[in-house]
């Protein structure tokens, strides 16, 4: 079992930036002793786990592993954070990190972990034989779902481990398949499918759906990236959603969000649910024609009352099936995918 | 000036992975002294210029460069070609190689490389500092035309330099934005954006429309990459519509190709220009609305008739003027994104 230390500086209390830290919170909750944030006050917690301010207050909560858990646009780290690192180094934790810049090819803190025999995982460093799809994702034996949405950092990947979940629960052998660095510091396995060379998303998504039936899924809930038209990460989210081949769609929506997050370059309105439900099954490949199954929709920021018309507002939209699965519980829609 | 011996192993007469041989003997005819291609019978020529079949034939031909000529799926290269590489670093030569392996990279040979004092340059690799795209791509001053396409090879770069040729015969302040390694083996600038870290694809094509201004275009043609529909390459294709914000795009096609090639899986129609007119304009960001303005057509394997014929099919297909600018000249297509 790991002993982790959420390294979240500055960036704890931000639903954005911490979205490792949440997703790891939130999902391995029982591997997490302690969250470094020099910006908070004294005696804070997150979901009941300390937040501390410096790494000498971490220590007798005795971490063993380091997690970077924010994602900074661009995946590089500023400045400050290396002398953090060093130190976590030095105190002999192993380091996980999620960012585009990998930390095991750094040499200065390379020689530092082969001295204090601490190991650097890059959770994006991509698998040695990555390259172009095959075609082979088309034969894999199992009923694959991806999450898609409107938006980065709405909760694709919550909703996607909310119902793979469910389905365990219901005995279903169903396998939950990580794209990126959270996915991947929860389940243990996985490729970022952002960090590959860009001619290979699709085949890094190929390889992951193989995988996930090779581990015994027959439903496959495929993480997903990005948005169909976002400005900065779109060709991602295009390649993963070709790569997997899913018969069917999560369309992920946060209610009352009307422009993407977080971008540059002028206001990016989304578009409306019924328009984005129309644009993904035309974007199917012909190969693969894939449908819009059900839309989860993240009410986080609405009270229960407006949360549930606003659900009913997306069934009305769409004519398909809405809910909240954090919030109300995954059944509802898990129906909608049954096979 | 560049002497470049074209290295074609193999491939030399197929249209499809001697790609930047072609592109390069059609666009800078006068740099290539001869192509090696041990398959070739004696005394053959492409486009004038003797076909070799050992390194020492060519050296006759005094190169100075060794291009590498053919585009493998996936990038890598086949092991026999690495002895050739050897042969033509210790013959003095200088080596330009497009594919995702990067020689430069390779122990050997950049050992060899620094006791023969010749340069080893990788076309794909990315420049230092490539990252995501911010929205400065929304700032650039100059109409911004992208060539898109029903399928890979069919001549979507070839269409974006005959338009530019011609703009610039016009007295137009055009310009060509390489976006693969033909494209820079041809223009001698650009990126690679198939070759970037996935989620930095439309950071790399807005720094390419932010040259393509800086250098003077006031029209910028930018190279088009994959398919919007293509099971492989899709991710790149829609990263870098997103990045290269194109006010106006050219569609390419292939007269009477109906399905994609080379691509694995089983067969993957491509659907009507109509709806891939339709397709890709759903597709532009909602902060950069595109038009496709024209339909560019590749006819070469038909004859005159049937080429006019198509040709007029397409226009009344999509209500858009179309025209093979190849076979029958640029001005037509070019009259179409006057601005």
């Amino acid at each position: 079992m790991t002993r982790y230390l959420i390294l979240a500086e500055g960036f704890s209390a931000d639903p954005h930036y911490g979205k490792t830290m949440r997703g790891v919170l939130r999902y391995r909750r029982e591997d997490v002793v302690a969250i470094l944030d020099s910006e908070r006050a004294p005696g804070d917690t997150e979901d009941g786990v300390p937040v501390v301010r410096t790494l000498e207050e971490a220590l007798p909560f005795e971490p063993d592993t380091a997690l970077v858990g924010v994602a900074t646009q661009g995946g590089r780290f500023p400045p400050a954070w290396r002398d953090l690192l060093r130190s976590c180094v030095e105190h002999g934790l192993d380091v996980e990190n999620g960012l585009h810049e990998f930390i095991s090819e750094d040499p200065e803190l390379r020689d530092l972990a082969a001295r204090h025999g601490v190991e650097l995982r890059d959770l994006r460093r991509p698998p040695a034989g990555v390259s172009t799809a095959t075609g082979a994702n088309l034969d894999v034996q199992a009923t694959i779902v991806l999450a898609v949405g409107s938006d980065c950092a709405i909760g694709k990947m919550t909703m996607a481990l909310e119902l793979d979940l469910e389905a365990r629960r219901r005995g279903i052998s169903s396998v939950f398949v990580p794209t990126g660095q959270t996915g991947i510091a929860i389940a243990g396995w996985g490729i970022s499918v952002d960090a590959v060379v860009a001619d290979f998303i699709a085949g890094a998504a190929e390889r992951l759906v193989i995988e996930g039936a090779a581990r015994g899924g027959e439903l496959l809930w495929v993480e997903g990236q990005g948005a169909i038209l976002h400005p900065v990460y779109s060709g991602v989210t295009l390649g993963l959603y070709h790569g997997s081949v899913p018969h069917l769609l999560l369309l992920c929506h946060e209610a009352g969000r009307a422009e993407m997050e977080g971008v540059g370059g002028g206001p990016h309105p989304i578009p409306r649910l019924r328009e984005l439900v129309e644009l993904h099954e035309r974007l199917a490949l012909p190969a693969r024609p894939a449908r819009v199954a059900a839309v989860a929709l993240n009410t986080r920021n609405l009270d229960e009352v407006a949360a549930r018309a606003a659900i009913s507002a997306a069934e009305d939209e769409t004519g398909l099936p809405a809910d909240d699965p954090v919030r109300f519980g995954a059944g509802k829609l898990l129906a909608a995918f049954s096979v």
